[in-house]
């Protein structure tokens, strides 16, 4: 459609320029100027923040309570689990001074070294050890398990190589922290909460995801067992997107958490960690758009439905608003969000490739002659067809459509998804076709030598042990050893 | 009630000592282990979140839209705007390194020294500079403005004195911050934002406010008119509870943000910012909280009403959780905020003591006599009166109850400020009676000078030039100078 959108790279030229344009050109988020950090403009937020919406819904729904915790964490903390420093404190922002002065020449202001901190802090670039040095306080008795807390909050990761919305050294995310009196239990909420991800995923970003574990190397610092979900992107990567971890009772050590059983014998407490952040964006975006621009799922469209007149004087445009009013009123009813755009400084076609760029998943056109042929121009933004419905009863038509638009580009994408996914038994043909994308399944004889082998020779990394794949021993393809599983390989953001 | 809340200081033993400890033992917040910064507790946070989402559907309603911009300033910004860097260099946390690197020991862990950033990076204490910084990209034509965004974030000022909630080093809040294509436009943003705010706090917060304008030595850094609401504490001590800032061109033009106007002539855009944090919680728990704990307003109440069973057996547990299933279900279907707490490992007294403290609006308590005589008994949090009701038809009249609670502590909480508002032409008089609290409406002679004695001499300060008083000309009472108008006086937090 039109010229207008020439602007915007073609996905099959370069995917990822077209990702980078697509972000910047429609409005969801830009560069600051602070290296690493992104500012999230207000179309992108307005996407963000119904994602947060349904997630937090899920959340409580499962007993869990949001709370905040401190952003900076003193140094000494990140040391008190030994594999959780080496996995975090190495690129971390550092606080080292509390205060600023006036300089010399009184045309700016420097350090003032006088107000040194006696102990650096780090902004958080996870909660852990913030969080459960707090929970030392709340944890007593198993009366006081499980417990389950949340916080939507900014963390830092100091990143050298940053892309909008995949990776960025400052990013908002939700961190769960949970507590709980067993193994078992802890084991089995990190896996409630992978699976509500997983539903999030397909059910409202209509992004199919595998999910599975994560090996041993691949694990989040300090967990006995990370879950992940895994979605593919149009490049045939793999997008990790959301991942949940079983903890063990590490940090119930480290920071000395413990209760009484209900036979009176002191424990420490088990614990699990899990988070989604504005990554998903990133996931959105590249797992539905076109060389159009954005096509969002209607769940999560921040405008579901805009209508747009067509119209060649005043008198024209009133009667088309007339009949408008009521469509607008139905949609509302009917928890719809729409918008009526009639405003004059912008012709039609400059309207129409806007809304294909930002995605909004249903257009309706109404002119003169559509009013007296009583009919309507339908457009959906997923397949781009336009029909030409009655302009009588409209508005309760919408929200089949637009449940039709949600179920449909989740097939388009798992039908995409699944033709990419290859079993594979021969290294040499893996490392001829991993380069397309892809996921490979293929057997895997467990160590550490093998993953990092492949790693090195293909970019390609073991994403997961996946869940509900039948498994069959056999051969890995690598070192020729036995194998008891076939994991998932693929190259990834 | 109950020797379970003797726990509580007394108001009138020492109004801080109860603040403090309100705050803890209502699991609303406490201290962490990092200097100045709290922990928001699940109960308090869910307070938080209520009051986030009415206030977050108010600022929309007039246009607002969020979006989120760094964490991180460069220390430079700060400097751009010469007044705003005076009020907010001076005490922040400043980022001067990315990474820690393990020690040579091997026990923990350090800054790397080769891992200095070439500028610092100050932790936003407010974001006019990033965001200002930003906006120059944003605007261009008169087209695209007025420019409305806002931001749900946290802060840091690095406080030497700290208490929960009104004094933290970090804080949570809501910035916003809007671009004009006018001066006019600008000013009457900054005053409707400043309304939105009054009626947030009077409306759901049941705290009666004092609107008006700052005098010059109280505005905030950068602006040319800070606006105010100013909440009376159950001390008679004022709390600034929320401003709205006029900027004029200053961050335009430290910014260079300029814009065509309609005679396509290039104009500096002017601004407006407005805030509210955190505090709020601080202000919300002093209005209202008696001695026996929190007292809520049911507009905010996480959980409106609580039923608790009375009950000697299983088998009249099970009669009276009958009787109450239906009752918890017509409440959740007028939209009301319902448990049923038929935990069995605590006492009812204990119940009801804890509930009280948590300020659960309506009580319901439902024992095996009430079901044989059809009757219920129901308390309300701010009278503490006990009523006997029928069973039947209960539910419906919860919500009016509900209502009359919220009419109730605003109209207590508004008599108890307004016979605490004293018009005082003497400054003999003044000095000794400022010390019991109260607002003082006194002359003032409209000079800094007048002002730092009176704070000197007394601790109090002009909180707001106010409006909708009748202004009268008289004679500053300290210095004898004619002056224009009364303003509002008061120690405060």
């Amino acid at each position: 459609m039109a010229k207008e959108l020439d602007f915007l790279t073609k996905r099959s030229t370069d995917y990822s320029k077209w990702y980078n344009e697509l972000v910047v050109k429609a409005d969801l988020a830009e560069q600051s100027d602070v290296r690493g950090c992104m500012v999230i403009k207000p179309y992108g937020y307005a996407i963000w923040e119904k994602m947060q919406r349904v997630l937090d819904d899920m959340f409580k729904e499962t007993g869990v309570q949001n709370a905040y915790f401190p952003l900076l964490i003193p140094k000494s903390f990140l040391s008190r689990e030994a594999e959780h420093v080496e996995g975090f404190a190495k690129e971390c922002a550092v606080v080292t001074h509390y205060r600023l002065k006036t300089n010399e020449t009184h045309d700016g202001v420097v350090v003032d070294p006088a107000a040194k901190l006696e102990e650096e802090l780090i902004i958080r670039p996870t909660s852990e050890t913030i969080i459960w040095n707090t929970f030392k306080n709340w944890i007593h008795s198993y009366r006081d398990l499980p417990l389950l807390v949340n916080q939507w909050c900014n963390v830092m990761r100091w990143e050298m190589r940053t892309r909008l919305f995949l990776r960025t050294s400052e990013f908002l995310w939700q961190e769960g922290h949970t507590a709980h009196a067993s193994r078992e239990e802890a084991e089995a909420r990190a896996q409630q909460m992978l699976k509500v991800y997983a539903k999030f995923a397909e059910e409202y970003m209509a992004v199919p995801v595998v999910q599975g574990v994560k090996s041993e190397t691949e694990r989040f610092a300090g967990a006995l067992d990370t879950y992940t979900i895994e979605a593919m992107m149009q490049d045939g990567k793999a997008l990790q997107s959301g991942t949940s971890h079983f903890l063990g009772q590490n940090f119930g050590k480290a920071f000395n958490v413990t209760f009484m059983d209900e036979q009176n014998q002191q424990q420490f407490a088990w614990a699990t960690s899990w988070g989604v952040s504005t990554r998903l964006m990133g996931a959105l975006i590249m797992t539905h758009s076109d060389d159009n621009g954005l096509v969002l799922p209607p769940a999560l469209a921040p405008t579901q439905v805009v209508i747009i007149p067509i119209y060649k004087n005043d008198e024209q445009l009133a009667k088309v608003s007339e009949a408008v009013a009521p469509i607008v009123e139905s949609l509302k009813k009917q928890g719809v969000s729409v918008k009526y755009d009639d405003a004059d400084n912008k012709r039609p076609g400059f309207k129409f490739a806007d809304y294909e760029l930002k995605g909004v998943p249903v257009r309706l056109v109404l002119g003169a002659r559509d009013l007296e042929n009583g009919t309507v121009e339908v457009m959906r933004r997923d397949t781009l067809e336009k029909e030409v419905w009655p302009l009588e009863g409209i508005a309760e038509k919408i929200p089949a459509l637009l449940q039709d638009i949600q179920a449909n580009i989740f097939k388009k994408a798992k039908d995409y998804r699944d033709a990419r996914i290859y079993e594979c038994d021969d290294y040499e043909e893996f490392k001829s076709r991993v380069k397309d994308g892809g996921f490979f399944l293929c057997h895997w004889d467990g160590t550490a030598e093998t993953e990092a082998k492949i790693k090195e020779d293909t970019q390609a990394t073991i994403r997961c042990v996946p869940f509900g794949v039948e498994q069959t021993p056999g051969v890995d393809m690598v070192s020729g050893k036995p194998a008891t599983c076939r994991v998932l390989i693929a190259r990834s953001y």
